[in-house]
């Protein structure tokens, strides 16, 4: 039996490898002084419906559950995001600098390599309209794909703003309730044909593609690039006012991370969602936000592409599976005494391995061997002495029982 | 709008702690030289189906997807464990002593406290049929328990053994196809009226009843305790043939873990279920295999109730949660200067805070405070040197900017 059609199990390695991208999202998001949360990842389908744009409902994993409620497995974080500070914002004192690690869910049609679920890291920060915020969430960004080795040569963060749009559809005399469809028009714009957006355009198409190709301007996206610069951070970011972003909900500064090489879908992604606290809480709270998301597919393939970042990766991978201590037992009766003292040592935080069975002394090295042991203790016929083995010199050394777990001590 | 009925918001503080009990589960189980796995949260509902029990069936999150194939949201690891290892087991070198950390979802019927979804460790070793494996498994359990700061005192591993059972069924000729109903209603004892327990068990009730109140004897069992006694740990175990377990795949050794003081549900349940993963596998693959699951939320309950484990969360919390540096911009003529080393602090790994807007000097120490930083830097009329606070001391020093990164990392 097979998982489902898009899901993934994740074997020892690929578990490892997921376990070293949360450790690099988490340790980043900390240092930016973020604080950890997570919602629930099953959700009233109410939450995503409208919020969001009409992409991510028809593409929602959502049923009707035994007490006849609709839910969905969350496609996405923010709405929930949204929910909880709508109802909890009065505990906290803002801005909330607030970061995610969990999983999500599309019913995406079945493509070669399209996954149905991912993990996702999500940074936001509630609370703070002013334009430093939007500048500490792109260089967070930058900083966490930093943090696995990229350079501003692998990968750079396209930045728009909504409002770009906006101002420019109230130039040109667009009533506000079709702004939605035009935005979705520009965000299509190279990922459809030129004549169907032409065609979604209508009298603005020629305006619309005039900008876009001349790359438009904004004093605002001047001044988040300058924030950036005074970081160090300028060579990772573009200015590209065809970034519109598909969901529905953003109101401000949006942005998309992509690989230099164009080999892959966007990295990361986010933008400002000024509306959507009030909106979910009818009006009941009323906060600004921002934030981006970040998956691990695309990115774990962008790993595998760059070899700084693949060696950065085995090489943490490596450290991060391997034992402290494996115990060969050479004589049958000397498991009990192994036993006693492979207590001794697991209580004191070694990580330490051992056959449960009687193994030839071989083969027992070579589990050794195997699990990465930096050590290996045997226990045979110089009992009650412990031979002590440094796996990497394969240095040799008898030290007595009661002196071995000191001696381990000073040797890990 | 609030979460669905039975699923949690994990709020920082939450979300702190669900990630400190993940630790402890993490760090134990790899010192015993478990590696980690995980599977997708979404099954094929087959997969449960018969295997586990009515109850668990009942109680699935279950329905039909987009593309008509039915599907569960897991309500226990063990299946997709046996499917995985049904796949995979030629990769791998046995025994496999895997575990893993995730959430676990049943439609219950709504109960004050009781919860639709949890999180669960999930212990197996696959591969060994000996008792040695049955010991070191119950030793894990004990210890992973110990980490959190219980003693002894504070819980009891109660460890009984299937075939206790069935060879008392086989001996009073009940038909084997009828040892489920019999081990059901055994497991109810206690939990139900015993007059009921005693209809389900017919003529066989008194019998049953008697070895219950003497308590029951195996070599099996009591070997297994003499192996937890060389560890050192047999102060932690009782054995009770009462235990029978409501999954109907067990087969021999199983457990369950209460708190002494009998006030919660059990805190981690296990055993041996030697025929599943050749039961899913079709009989292509048949390995014995072993494990426990333990969930958070009794855990979370116990920790709340014994001083000892509370005090050990709070503290690990708090170290855990703090910034290293809160950046007081003193002056905001000073604000592009601060950035430029906040950038690099937090490159050097330093987690960094500081104001996004002009705050007043003094909430922006008090904001340091509440992050629990270490130092707070002061950038003002001393630039272009820099004041640096110890905030549990309060003592200050100036330091030139230059200098600044190399004496913060001797401070920190």
């Amino acid at each position: 039996m097979q998982t489902l059609p898009g899901f993934r199990d994740f074997l020892p390695e690929e578990c490892a490898k997921r376990n070293y991208i949360f450790a690099r999202w988490r340790e980043v998001a900390r240092r930016y002084g973020f604080v950890e949360w997570e919602g629930p990842p099953l959700e009233p389908t109410e939450l995503y419906k409208k919020k969001s744009g009409d992409e991510i409902v028809e593409q929602l994993f959502n049923f009707t559950d035994k007490g006849e409620r609709e839910v969905a497995l969350r496609p996405e974080l923010t709405p929930t995001l949204a929910r909880v500070v709508a109802l909890h914002e009065r505990e906290f004192k803002k801005p909330l600098k607030w970061f995610s690690i969990g999983q999500f869910f599309r019913y995406e049609k079945q493509q070669r390599g399209r996954l149905r679920e991912h993990f996702q890291l999500n940074c936001d920060i509630i609370g703070e309209s002013d334009l430093t915020a939007d500048i500490e969430l792109v260089s967070l960004c930058i900083d966490v794909l930093r943090a696995f080795g990229f350079t501003e040569k692998d990968f750079a963060v396209r930045i728009s703003d909504r409002e770009f749009w906006t101002d420019f559809l109230r130039e040109k005399d667009v009533p506000s309730d079709r702004w939605g469809e035009f935005l979705q028009a520009i965000d299509k714009f190279g990922r459809e044909p030129r004549e169907k957006t032409a065609e979604k355009l209508g009298n603005l198409a020629d305006a619309v593609f005039a900008t876009l190709k001349s790359g438009g301007k904004s004093a605002k996206l001047e001044a988040l690039v300058d924030g950036l610069r005074a970081r160090g951070l300028a060579d990772f970011v573009e200015i590209d006012v065809g970034i519109v972003r598909g969901l529905a909900y953003y109101t401000g500064i949006v942005f998309e991370v992509f690989d230099r090489a164009g080999k892959f879908r966007a990295l990361a992604g986010g933008g400002r969602y000024d509306n959507l606290i009030g909106q979910l809480s009818d009006g009941a709270v009323s906060l600004p936000a921002l934030g981006f998301a970040m998956g691990d597919v695309v990115l774990g393939e962008l790993i595998n592409g760059i070899p700084d970042a693949r060696n950065a990766i085995q090489k943490a991978i490596k450290r991060d599976t391997k034992i402290d201590i494996y115990v060969v037992i050479a004589k049958e009766e000397r498991r009990a005494d192994a036993l006693k003292q492979i207590q001794q040592l697991r209580d004191r935080g070694f990580l330490v391995d051992y056959p449960l069975t009687p193994t030839k002394v071989a083969r027992q090295f070579q589990a050794a061997e195997e699990a990465g042991a930096s050590l290996a203790l045997l226990y045979g016929d110089e009992w009650p002495q412990v031979k002590v083995k440094n796996m990497a010199t394969a240095q040799q050394e008898l030290v007595s029982s009661e002196g071995l777990l000191n001696r381990v001590a000073e040797l890990l």
